[in-house]
């Protein structure tokens, strides 16, 4: 499967570390390096979270004070969140180290893990140095691999654009909300682009992916999207190319959110919630946030229960005006309510729930025209096993 | 226990209609009928949800029109939300039964239970006919209970002011969130009072109870929240007097509230959220509202997990301007973060939280001195099952 190994002039490498505190033996790698070969024009999200990891803080400056970047560095197994001083001494050591062993600079950095635990240096400076002796070696589903927590499978994505590509990777399976970005997700394409350019079409799309996902409605630290263009392809992005250049970037994303879902903790399906007839886009986007977000229509697709009042409820706690008599719920195919209770067999809709990986719920509000799709997963027993069982 | 129906001039009474679509034998009475002997002045709160069930509706009417209310009828099994015209004339009919039989007027009106089924009306209609019968025989454990869904234990609160009296029903254990009322709660008190001012007292500590609450973050369509003062015991609410009302008032409410909390689907413990140190009520309100509302937060404790980081980063989520280094965070008695990571035993805090019903976080936001305490309770295996198995 391609991904960002396979952009022209990025190398990926890995390393063991063993980052995480655990009494169990290190099973894969938790250290992820990736280079472009010449310096490449950068944007990034990050986390709008008033407490701020470490390497968000280091990432945020590096991006307002370099022209170009040249190198990602990013571990799991620890967020370096809530470390105070130390934690951004860390931070900057990580970028260091990897700008010392590559003789490439400047890099930007990401972590993932448990917060308020130190990093543990000498492990993480192990893994990095495994990780630069690596690089060019790693395919994209091992640089995936390496940034995972919870995630029971690596998040890649891959857009062929012909004379250009654009590959990516994520990770995320919990604390996954859309306020503002995601966890991490690191984009490289080799189109040549102008820096402001590119962190609008960024911007933009991630408002649209990223954004518009959640698993638990917990907001990360950590959250962080970087997109490297080192334009090694030679395609210039400019008027007659860039709508080929955001839809592929699009499709990338779009599919690393997508794959974060489906990966929520605990989760079994994947709930596409499409809000449709809305007055305007953010209206839209309100009322399918609360429906993402209700824990009771979460569980009702865990238990395949077509439970619609619980949608509609959940809808009008958005408080942006809806009514009743002007809704239409569909799940699925099915008509379940059109301003009223509508004819269906509960049969039916269950049976559609039960043998689906992807429930469609499609609610129209029926006072305007605009649009915006949610993705969330159910609510099952094992996302409280996961979380009541992450640290401990 | 004392409660409504020891306040003087209120009569209690319960039926068993039947009204759940259940294949089980009916177990419990399910509708309740409150009636003063004497018309009450009465204030109320409802749900600001846009979906507003049938009896909300209908009640709110009545509010606005008629100066004083002599009854409530309540049942319990069907929320006659989502229903259409159909579910206005259903609630009216309820009104309009309790009025017949009983020669007093006007009513009010609440339904709890699964939204969007029709009221059986007949079956309404027979518990209505059996509440009449049994009025000023059923004590207020038997009024909270004919009121319950998934609750599992009745919740009566009462007040004695020497002269006067407050006692209180409450109902509500899933689809709880504060935003601006609470499930079903009526209270009952004797003393004489003018209705702008008991409205005004009753927003107030509804305010500050009720909407302090959470358990999953669903507001409902039902919520709603009654009190009738009839004037009984001859205490004149006036200028000397309003204080020790309002304290009354405000002790029998956080009991009932509290109780919620404790009844909430699948709780093992509860979890009272002192956030203190902010520069306003409202920024400690939110504050204390997202660590409430988190997943992460909520299985941690049923984990007996300090968890420190994920309240802090719930914290940040409210994105009110709070920084890391100002922060002082307990629980129970323990500090585990105090501008970085304090020093204490693990172990310690687990052995707190494994041994309390009641687990205290108090979040100091260092800012100013403005504080807001928020009530909820953990997310376990059992509000999964109870949810995904609710109705099917």
């Amino acid at each position: 499967m391609k991904g960002i190994s396979d952009v022209k002039g990025f190398l990926c490498g890995t390393g063991r570390g063993g980052i995480k505190k655990t009494d169990k033996p290190v099973e894969r790698d938790d250290v992820l390096v990736i280079v472009s070969e010449v310096p490449a024009v950068a944007a990034g999200v990050f986390t709008q979270n008033d407490i701020k990891a470490a390497p968000v803080k280091v990432s945020m400056k590096q991006f307002s004070v370099c022209e170009k970047i040249s190198g990602i560095v990013a571990n799991s197994g620890n967020a370096n969140a809530c470390t105070g001083e130390q934690g951004l001494k860390d931070a900057e050591k990580m970028v260091n180290i990897c700008e010392d062993l590559t003789g490439k600079k400047p890099f930007i950095v990401a972590s993932t893990g448990v917060i308020g635990e130190p990093l543990p240096m000498d492990r993480v400076e192990k893994g990095i140095k495994e990780a630069v002796k690596t690089l060019g070696t790693k395919n994209s589903i091992e640089a995936a691999t390496a940034i995972m927590t919870t995630d029971t499978f690596p998040k890649v994505a891959f857009f062929d654009g012909g004379e250009f590509s654009i590959g990516g990777v994520a990770k995320g399976a919990g604390m996954i909300d859309p306020a503002m970005a995601t966890m991490l997700s690191f984009v490289a394409t080799d189109v040549e682009i102008d820096k402001n350019l590119l962190q609008e079409i960024l911007t933009e799309i991630v408002d649209e992916t990223f954004n518009a996902i959640t698993v638990d409605g917990d907001m990360s630290t950590n959250d962080t999207v970087f997109i490297l263009a080192n334009g090694m392809s030679k395609v210039k992005i400019a008027d007659s190319n860039v709508e080929l250049f955001a839809e592929g970037l699009r499709k990338v994303m779009a599919s690393l959110a997508y794959q974060i879902v489906k990966d929520g903790e605990g989760a079994t399906k994947v709930v596409r919630i499409v809000v449709e007839g809305a007055l305007t886009k953010e209206e839209a986007r309100k009322v399918a946030r609360k429906i993402a977000l209700s824990p009771l229509v979460k569980t009702a697709v865990f238990g395949c229960d077509p439970n619609w009042g619980r949608i509609i409820a959940a809808a009008g706690s958005a408080c942006t005006g809806i009514e009743e008599k002007a809704l239409e719920l569909k799940i699925g195919d099915f008509v379940l309510f059109k301003g009223g209770r509508a004819e269906y067999r509960e049969e039916d809709v269950y049976r559609y729930m039960k043998d689906s990986d992807e429930i469609v719920i499609k609610l129209n509000l029926g006072k305007g025209k605009e649009r915006f799709e949610y993705l969330t997963c159910d609510l099952t027993y094992d996302y409280v096993r996961i979380n009541a069982e992450y640290r401990t």
